[in-house]
């Protein structure tokens, strides 16, 4: 199953794009499951299955279209891809970069939490189209990571910079600024990056994981004004109003992986007693790529 | 001669869109002025021109096509018009309503600084467009020619509800949240207005005029993650960018005009040695609608 950011977002009770968990039933997300016994001609047992019942061992669905379950090919890769560079993860680096962010070759592009799940693959895919790309990240192995195996063209430790990741950032890009930072932090991260990026430059809003655990109410970046003198577009956006351009991402997602330009990384925690955990360590930083939790036997 | 916001900016010594006022010399910007000489047969003497040579009494230009000068018809309504509706405060409300925005009929637009020079254009356009147009201002009297006067949907005076536009604004507009918000003012009014956007809403930066006399650094909008959930676009813009409207911008505003949909409030200082109290007026609210000063005789 995955672990996944947006589930802190389901913890408060508030209106908003998926509802809220409820106390008292068990959690749920993406999962890939392997059918164990059936009554539906579609499924056969042993057939891998994505769905949205994880958190849990065993869980039973009628598999109608409207079941949100779906066949994968184990063929195409380990599983668990399906819950990541083929999956929501993969698709969300996907549609922010290139339908969001209308990435051109030869940008420069600033990703924050670059060896997570999605900033990874975002880094990935903004150098395979030709463009020099910087990525924050929270280790000196996710920064080793990043340029020995992803490949990308600056990396630092935002820790090592505290409050002022601006400065260190004004020292390492190309030309005269950032034209599309893709953001998964907010913060400080989101305060630095307007400074320093280009005219025209775009802000592709995915996540705030540094806002998620807050308490109280976060400031927003004080230097939102240069939006304006800048003539910055800043767009949120969530990955399920894109579902339409999954067949178009498959395609080249697979043609990526084949010709070796997309690594990957995951963090497994074993058993579901330990889901909790790898949840929490989404937000402590201690996971490295994608963070799964195997349940079960294979 | 106009004394505009923007002007702010220029005190301040850093790299922006334009760049700062020098010590020692004039400040200038926008102002219509009357030939009073010429050694140029493009202009006669009685001609009234558009210039960039404000705060000063008389000027000379050689009128070549780079000086910035260009003759205005002053049988198309007040001179001082080419300074308002007719000039850059026209053209951005303009330019940011129907080309940044993309408005359309029917929306539920929101306008802060709603009396001010571009923010009762924007009102008005908004109006003609079939909108229904709620607005901020910062005094009854504002309220009162939004509403009756400029014919706006609903309006209100922000310095009754202080930090807490947010509830105000939640009890005023149709349907389930607001469509457009045109930003003339940052600060509370666009974390108010993050609060009661509509999924996929735009959010226009023109002006952020809470903030420009701020001595030490504002806090950004504490809830720009519904930007995130609700999938909104914050997009700035500066409005010599889009210059190429200017002849399509000129059509619908005559038009406009001449069907009297467009009402227009001024304020008029007399006297160069008043223009600095007429700039300082437009950060206390003490201006209504286009903020001008007066040199010399008719």
């Amino acid at each position: 199953m995955s672990v996944d950011p947006y589930m802190r977002g389901r913890m408060t009770e508030r209106k908003s794009y998926v509802p809220p968990f409820e106390l008292g039933k068990p959690l749920d997300g993406a999962c890939i499951s392997k059918v164990v016994e059936s009554k539906n001609n579609q499924f056969a047992v042993g057939d891998y299955v994505l769905g949205m019942n994880g958190w849990r061992e065993y869980w039973i669905s009628d598999g109608s279209s409207n079941s949100g379950v779906t066949k994968i090919d184990p063929n195409l890769g380990p599983i668990q891809f399906f819950l990541g560079i083929f999956g929501m993860p993969g698709l969300t680096a996907y549609v922010g970069l290139l339908k969001i962010g209308q990435l051109k070759e030869g940008e420069t592009v600033l990703v924050s939490a670059a060896s997570g799940a999605v900033g990874s693959v975002v880094c990935q895919i903004a150098k395979a189209k030709g463009c020099y790309v910087i990525g924050s990240a929270g280790s000196k192995e996710k920064v080793s990571w990043l340029i020995n195996d992803a490949g990308i063209d600056y990396a630092f430790n935002y820790k090592e910079f505290k409050d002022d990741i601006s400065t260190e950032l004004g020292k390492v890009y190309q030309s005269d600024g950032i034209d599309l930072y893709f953001d998964n932090v907010g913060g400080k991260h989101l305060e630095a990056a307007l400074d320093h990026m280009k005219t025209f430059g775009r802000i592709i809003l995915c996540g705030m994981i540094s806002q998620y655990n807050a308490t109280s109410p976060t400031p927003g970046p004080a230097n939102i004004f240069l939006a304006i003198t800048k003539r910055l577009k800043l767009q949120g956006f969530i990955v399920r109003d894109y579902y339409d351009m999954l067949n178009q991402f498959h395609a080249d997602m697979t043609k990526w992986v084949n010709e070796g330009k997309i690594k990957w990384k995951e963090t497994v925690f074993e058993g579901l007693e330990n889901a909790p955990k790898a949840f929490i360590a989404l937000f402590n930083g201690e996971n490295f790529g994608k963070t799964l939790v195997k349940i079960g036997p294979d």
